[in-house]
């Protein structure tokens, strides 16, 4: 599992394991960049990472904190001297505190903002404005702008002078400072000088509004050829930038989030969160789960004079349940993609439940089948075979249905589906197979 | 749900609905851009969809599908003529049918590579030397190079006619066309003319190598701060580079797998798959996990005697089941996280286990107590009480050690973690569950 790792990193984290020398590891920092420095961090529990962190030039301080996820770096902050703290947030500009915000206890960040020069200091206002899933709260002010009616000349002197980061496009406002257009800076250069600007504007390049959606938002800009758009209030006014770096963490960090929320986990969690702190956020998914788990339990007690009689069915109920459960979530993961996609919409949902009807019926066709013939060979009895073929061809429709109709219901009630949809699905294919099964057993067998 | 879909989208799917007519579509589609027809077309059932591409302008087609996932565009491309297909490839780029290669039936892409031009040619035949997991086989050639010797003024000269789109640097090479450092573009206008590129040279750029892995490689490029980084092969020879929209892409499929994986899907699957196709895809996956369930139904058979006797063990089982699936999944999901992101190797994963292990058994305790004492009341055995407690904390231990070993031993042996991680944790969970809780049961109760 080393092999991607670079070695020299490997050959760090080794040397802070018990009982090894850390001689080596300043020396092998200083060649590292922050990205490989926050990853290294990341990957230690706590003592290793303050003992490094300590040994770490100051300079390189707040770079590798930016990199780092919320919760491994909030240790590194909480633990520094408020002499290290100011010397940290010199100079800072808005937009990496406003990356730095959730990580910090309220009174460092009333510091940081105090250190701030003024025109930072209004940025940083301006952005917590607006909420952390919308646009408005991400953008820089990183941008080229020029009039409406500038030429050729104007953008090649100003290029010349200066060419931000990330910067492929200049903004056009009109004399309100509202967003008119935006002109490639590579179709400047092969120009004549006295062409207008507005001539040469982009077509299909849109400005995006401070309110839309953060992540829907940062998905546009990476397909969208550029490498930043504009940002507007609602009345087309321009405010600043989302460029390609910030949208890609925003889009991975969304991706991360729906693949750490079914287990109820977050994506800022601490590789080596303390023990406590880690036991206590698992505890209370585990208690949900814990609830469904009792509820499953008092249905199947319901059945417990015909389990008495046939110990089969006991035998056979994780059968009848692990099939409800793999069938409802194949289904309730396309789902929950389809709607962070925005792919599915009232015009197409029931085509889409159709369609998953379909395929539940076939599987559960085929493995009602395929199970009806095992039980046959195993308990030789007709009759349960009959019965689980039935319950599984049943929980599997019924988990088709649960796979579409519960994701969709759970957006609809603003919550995540990621996080909430795999636990209400278990519910549901539990007792559905449960008392499918039991009950068929009860009907028939006593 | 419809709030994030662009309107008119929605208008246009909706009108496709049975019952509708599906006279604007025309008007809408011809305003939108390839990314939103995209979305659209995937977002429709198989019958629409055809009848839509039909009246997409033959100019805009190779966009869409160029941003279009491998399963839903394969049937757009298969019910193509021979003389659309021909119209379609006229002028492709070698990067570009890189993009449609997985989609398309082998006589069609030799026609492809027939009708392009032999530069094209070349580069294809090129990228198709590396497996689709590695650098070289994304790379375009949209790149400015220029000698190791050569000046400012040279650099403005190559400027000023070409700027290809994410371009933010100029390679420099010797002699024998390796590659030897990097100039940012931004850092070249405001110097002298006679200034010589190679003092201008970035630091922190390093090369990226066509065998590096991709995904890996488009997660360095996206917090580079650079919009595209050089390619060489092992010997250090420019080949191209890899820009930061195919970067996006890799990083955003490599994340949509991973959480297609755990329910045993693609990341190319298709939302209106035809059912036939779909439920053959899924029933393999259903399979394994029936094998599974039956492994589970078997050890609770060794059991069958006492369970006949004391049936509430059977009513509790679930209980003990989902609480080690859970803790279980949730050690898997931060490891399988950890994995991706490269922070575990061999010297933190024995600190990883410890920190699991402490999780797992303040949990374990926790869990154990509440339901032995909800267990207590429900059933009112004071020896029930304490079996379900002990599976319990055994199984939460269980899984922790498990949630950590399988992927990591899963990663060793070049299986994907995310794919086969929770079907072999969840028959370890369920396994040590049911016989702890069982095992006890016989051993006290009987």
């Amino acid at each position: 599992m080393t092999d991607e790792l670079p070695e020299n990193i490997t050959r760090a984290i080794e040397s802070t394991a018990p009982g090894n020398a850390s001689s080596d590891i300043d020396v092998t920092l200083a060649q590292q960049n922050p990205e490989e420095i926050a990853l290294l961090l990341e990957s230690l529990p706590l003592p290793p990472r303050l003992e490094i962190w300590a040994n770490i030039s100051k300079e390189k301080r707040l770079d590798i904190l930016l990199v780092m996820r919320n919760d491994p770096r909030q240790p590194l902050l909480e633990n520094m001297s408020v002499a290290e703290l100011d010397e940290l947030f010199e100079g800072i500009d808005a937009e990496d505190l406003i990356e730095l915000e959730e990580s910090l206890p309220v009174p460092m960040l009333e510091r940081a903002v105090q250190i701030m020069d003024e025109r930072q200091r209004d940025l940083f206002a301006h952005a917590l404005q607006y909420d952390a899933k919308l646009v408005g709260h991400w953008i820089d002010d990183d941008v080229l702008v020029l009039p409406v009616n500038a030429r050729v000349r104007d953008a090649i002197r100003f290029l010349r002078r200066q060419l931000p980061v990330y910067t492929d496009t200049i903004f056009l406002t009109d004399r309100t400072g509202k967003f008119s257009s935006a002109v490639k800076v590579s179709r400047v250069f092969p120009e004549l000088d006295h062409v207008s600007l507005a001539e040469l504007a982009e077509e299909g390049l849109h400005a995006l509004v401070a309110t839309d959606v953060a992540a829907a938002a940062a998905l546009k800009l990476q397909s969208s050829g550029y490498t930043a758009l504009p940002v507007t209030d609602e009345n087309g006014k321009l405010l600043g930038r989302l460029n390609i770096k910030v949208a890609c963490e925003l889009v991975n960090e969304n991706f991360e989030s729906k693949f750490m929320a079914p287990a109820g986990l977050d994506e800022n969690e601490d590789l080596f969160a303390p023990v406590m702190k880690s036991s206590k956020q698992r505890a209370i998914w585990l208690g949900i789960n814990l609830l469904t788990a009792f509820l499953a339990s008092w249905f199947i007690g319901l059945f417990d004079a015909t389990i008495e009689q046939v110990v089969a069915l006991a035998v056979l109920m994780p059968v009848v349940a692990s099939m409800g459960g793999i069938a409802g979530s194949q289904t309730l993961t396309l789902i929950i993609r389809g709607l962070a996609l925005r792919q599915i919409s009232k015009g197409n949902i029931k085509a889409l439940l159709f369609k998953e009807l379909g395929v539940g019926g076939v599987n559960g066709l085929l493995w009602a089948v395929v199970i009806g013939a095992v039980v046959l060979i195993w308990f030789t009895s007709p009759i349960l075979s009959l019965i689980i073929a039935l319950a599984i061809l049943v929980n599997t429709v019924a988990a088709a249905i649960a796979g579409v109709v519960i994701p969709v219901a759970l957006e609809k009630l603003k919550l995540d589906p990621a996080l909430a949809g795999s636990v209400v699905l278990t519910t549901v294919t539990d007792i559905v197979g449960f008392v499918t099964f039991l009950g068929l057993g009860t009907l028939l067998l006593i």
